[in-house]
């Protein structure tokens, strides 16, 4: 079998679990050829546990300047995304980025831009994309049986951590070192099924606060409120203090309402078209029958195992991606819009000011304090 | 046995409502002398479907004077509550307002000076403080078991109205004969209850949307964001356009979270405070145990009718009421931060400028355009 030889540059929580997935064989069309880390530490960690012949480097580019890998997947912190993907693409390498997409949105329209010039693969890690239910919820809204969207509210809640997770690596909840909390290193998934689902909003209202249950310099709890080009309004709540949490998904279409909770759906469909109904009833407080459904997915979630595979079978055979590595600008985009707007304290309209934003950004790096490291590599298993 | 010698101003769809059951002798303390509206209409209704010892009046004031009635139940439109309430204390009759307590804190805030020098009853219509779940969470939240309040967020959106609703009398939806939409008129029983079981935010933003889905003056989409004292933040959206709508309530604590949705509680109790866990656990990605409770109600839910027993019980005994009347002013002053946030384009804070409040409302009240009154009178049965 014809296999892609593939590099993972940065090998903390995640770059670690996707090199023991490739090693235990889970992606039969990538074989691990090397690793690479600025961390000494992260090194000799590759050189007691992983087998002799995956070179280690201790800078991405000597990696990929190696010629010892077709492709790259990239799992460093958030800043460097961007640059590694153009430095892969510009040497000919394959790219894969772990989320999110860059810190933002400037930085990755200009990885974009080379992206698109390039004809080597540019993929993304939204392994969310996989799960059964949220393709057969896409597969529903993109049918049209449901009709327009009315309303969304998501409340992800579940990605509760201590003190200690945000303690233990230098770089972590700080503006300078991670570029952002819970929005960025969270959810870009919940942001991009957002957008895969609903379409991405004209305006972005929200209230982040940083600091609000861990001693951090980010955000950790977020409200936003959202609108919708064709004036149907969302909410997404997301934070890393509650505990337990919730991931409930509420849509309201004109044919109905869907809740994605717990891994499963449950799909209110009504007889009749809410908006015909509601002008067309000569009573008052008369609703449109309603039919619960429980609509059948098709039971698969590969989840970054998924992501992978799909990876290779484009390299080796241009097959579909599970996400195309230029759509990350826009669940990027939706956590930029919410950082400026709660640091604005106003609405903001998509496309925002991008320098703005960066001169907003850079300000919070200017003054952002560096944590000792602690070099502390938790498990990342179960996690997304 | 003693009776009170009730009249009910005002026998639209509610007040007809009330009529039916203290005729039926649901509430054996009570008895109907008189039935006060301005339509002649409804009058008739009455003559024909009313026992003829109860008289009718074509005006409120009338009613009170004729010295028929100890206490009147007052069931119209939400302008005239504090001003029959004003009238009836004023004169030696108790008096048990529908809800909302009016339109306008400023209002609300004369008639409650009255009512506290008043020896006379003043309740409202709070139905929903005597669901058994609603107590039952109060309990819970009061005995301080849960700790701190984190979050909250409503979602009540079960409140579907056709057009035909909206179309059958003249003053519904009309800034100047309703004065609000869905916030002061389906919602005055959940921003309660809110406030009941949450406390009062200092900081309000909402997004009040006028004419989203029926063709009125009056907002029937609403979303807003809250923030209490202690830092924990609220969600809170309401609509009378989706169908089916849902009625979940979330709330987050330091000792776990708790749902309130289809008629009953589910309680995710922590084995521990989540805010002591996050600072001790030396692991990143640990949790604190969680133990899934079904809190046990006393199953008790009289509504309309034990708020009526109980006015009964507080003029004959001194009992409890359900909610003194002088308790209406916090929903109603949710539901103007509400409408001035979003008329302003910005943040409330609570107490916010209650004449900048009445300008705004006036400003609107003089474009109201005036319906045709069709009146129709449509059964409430089974709505609050």
């Amino acid at each position: 079998m014809e296999q892609v030889r593939l590099g993972i540059i940065g090998i903390g929580g995640m770059g670690t679990e996707h090199a023991k997935g490739l090693l235990a064989g889970k992606v039969p069309e990538l074989k691990l050829t090397a690793v690479a880390d600025i961390r000494p530490a992260r090194l000799e960690y590759a050189r007691e546990h992983f087998p002799e012949e995956v070179q280690r480097f201790s800078d991405g580019r000597q990696l990929i300047d190696s010629g010892c890998c077709d492709a790259v997947l990239i799992a460093t912190p958030h800043y460097y995304h961007p640059e590694y993907v153009i430095y892969a693409l510009q040497h000919g390498v394959h790219a894969l980025s772990e989320k999110p997409a860059g810190v933002y949105t400037r930085q990755v329209r200009e990885m974009n831009e080379i992206a698109k010039k390039s004809d080597k693969v540019f993929a993304i890690m939204f392994n969310q994309r996989t799960n059964c239910v949220y393709r057969k919820l896409h597969e529903m809204i993109s049918s049209g049986e449901l009709g327009a969207m009315k309303r969304m509210n998501w409340i992800i809640t579940d990605w509760y951590r201590t003190q200690a997770y945000y303690d233990a690596a230098g770089w972590k909840a700080t503006w300078d070192g991670e570029g952002g909390g819970v929005l960025l290193n969270q959810c870009p998934h919940q942001l991009d099924l957002l957008q895969w689902l609903c379409g991405m909003p004209k305006k972005v209202r929200a209230f982040c606060h940083e600091a609000k249950w861990h001693d951090i310099e980010v955000e950790d709890d977020v409200t936003a409120y959202l609108e919708f080009e064709n004036g149907a309004t969302g909410v997404f709540v997301t934070t890393t203090g509650d505990a337990p949490g919730t991931n409930r998904l509420e849509l309201t279409f004109e044919m109905g309402k869907i809740i994605c909770e717990n891994d499963r759906l449950e799909f209110d469909r009504l007889n009749e078209n809410e908006r015909v109904f509601c002008k067309t009833c000569r009573e008052g407080f008369r609703k449109p029958e309603v039919e619960h459904l429980l609509p059948e997915t098709d039971g698969m979630n590969e989840q970054h195992i998924g992501v992978m595979k799909a990876f290779a079978a484009r390299i080796l055979r241009g097959e579909s991606l599970v996400a195309e590595g230029t759509e990350g600008i826009r669940g990027l985009t939706l956590s930029n819009a919410m950082y400026l707007s709660s640091w604005l304290n106003e609405t903001v309209e998509i496309p925002f000011d991008e320098d703005l934003f960066l001169r907003e950004l850079n300000r919070r790096r200017n003054t952002s304090v560096k944590k000792e490291d602690k070099g502390i590599v938790f498990s990342t298993e179960g996690t997304y």
